[in-house]
């Protein structure tokens, strides 16, 4: 059975651009990534949009539902930008039923060279084989229940909180 | 609950001796992996050995085995060189019960700057949080059980085997 | 007799600041570079600024130019900003006499781990011990006399234009 | 004018083979180095052998001499194993005349991510078009004259000796 990658952009996949200084998205890095760990686990990878998760907004959150359920698949990876990582959890709850889904990214792009991105898409693809149905975030190693974790701003790290 | 790893040594720690162009073992890289990965999960780090897995004996098979029993962790990571790591396996599943024991490498060293380590590492992490007890190899973002896993000389990957 | 290094910031020591997404200067990569290379040119290094070049104003010039003069060493390395690099090195040709002092810098951070930093270090440390006394811009694998250059703002690449 | 690159192999484009875990010749990195580096001065690359500086015997010497000799450009990088590159040096300065040749290598090969290959190779594309016809040996951000270096095989530095 296959895996669903859906790529939604966020740090893993920004890149410097020269000309301007800036950051910026080009193509995922997500082929290259599972190429590099020698990943064997069977993926179809999908490019639904490519935005900053700060810029997201209730459509890009909806699409995303529509296209987890309508998936073949029922493991989804979702890489995605950390800052609003909690919220569309949240909203996947509510909306998608009887798939593991599991959101990750990255604190440093992939292309930075010292990115946790690798680590993180590892333990994702981990996660998404053995957790029950449910929509999970993974990152710093650990994996929390959508509704329970948020990021803390101050040290980048997420922590599971009460249920709301 | 503090998860343990034992560090054997095999390519994950290789590094390039530039006097004498050989590979050897200095320092495990295993912490720095771990802060490049933003780890949390909380973990005890021991080395139990730095060798080729082609040098490992049955002697050094038993200490690993002896330190699986004894360890106050019910959940142990082993890194491991790739060649044997399927007889280690094999050997621990003998001699150890009740935990969750996940065996990993990597192709390439984590210093040459393109390692699949950072990948096995996060995908190792995942796993042992996950997975019930028993002995497990995990490479390539896939895990096998012990004694149902063998690593293909030729294409470098691991596969699943017939129970013996 | 040593090389003096004077550090303005620019690309080349730019890092990514994983909780704000934004990139900013933290300490100078220099030392690690010249380490990196395994430099044995004996060099004494000083950060007078670390800023954007575009950020750079006539002060700023000034003051790198005094201490140009007052150097003790009259072969000089700039790290500096791409965008206005020709016209530093315009305003240090006016004002400075007698000395070797080549300007360089990077398309891409040291930290990004893909950077021309490097090899623009290595070329800059063999141009300075090699060229007489003047000003010159050492990017591409090239040298380039003050006022006779300008960066090409549309490919990126340096090039040589009529004096002005 | 070009310069010339020959490629006589060294560990600068040494490789890790995953399968053997040994380290071996595959192609070249110097085109993908001088990208990097951005490069613009106009070179020629040749690759003429592939082998450990310490295989290198009179025959290859003499070949890399000829190569020299008929090459029409008159500045000459040799990217070469360190071991023996002293020697080198002191055949080439007695075969080729009135032509600026300079060789070079790395302590660490270039895929491994943190060698000193870009370095030496920004320093040995400046040296070559600044200095006067002669063999030389650039390493360590300096530049040696043929007969007058050696390798320390304890520091692995390269440094100046009396003329014999």
């Amino acid at each position: 059975m296959r895996t669903r990658i859906f790529i939604t952009g966020g740090t893993f996949d920004k890149e410097y651009n020269e000309l301007t200084g800036q950051l910026y998205f080009n193509d995922s890095h997500l082929p290259e990534m599972l190429d590099l760990g020698r990943n064997l686990v069977p993926v179809e990878i999908r490019t639904l949009m490519m935005v900053d998760s700060l810029e997201m907004n209730d459509d890009d959150r909806n699409l995303i539902a529509e296209h987890c359920r309508k998936s073949a698949e029922d493991k989804i990876i979702i890489t995605h930008g950390t800052d609003t990582m909690a919220e569309t959890a949240r909203i996947l709850a509510e909306k998608v039923s009887n798939k593991t889904i599991v959101i990750t990214g990255a604190m440093i792009p992939y292309k930075f060279g010292s990115s946790d991105g690798l680590f993180n898409l590892g333990s994702a693809l981990a996660f998404v084989q053995t957790l029950p149905p449910g929509v999970y975030v993974v990152m710093n190693g650990r994996y929390f229940n959508a509704g329970r974790v948020r990021k803390n701003k101050e040290t980048g790290v997420f922590e599971e909180v009460e249920e709301g």
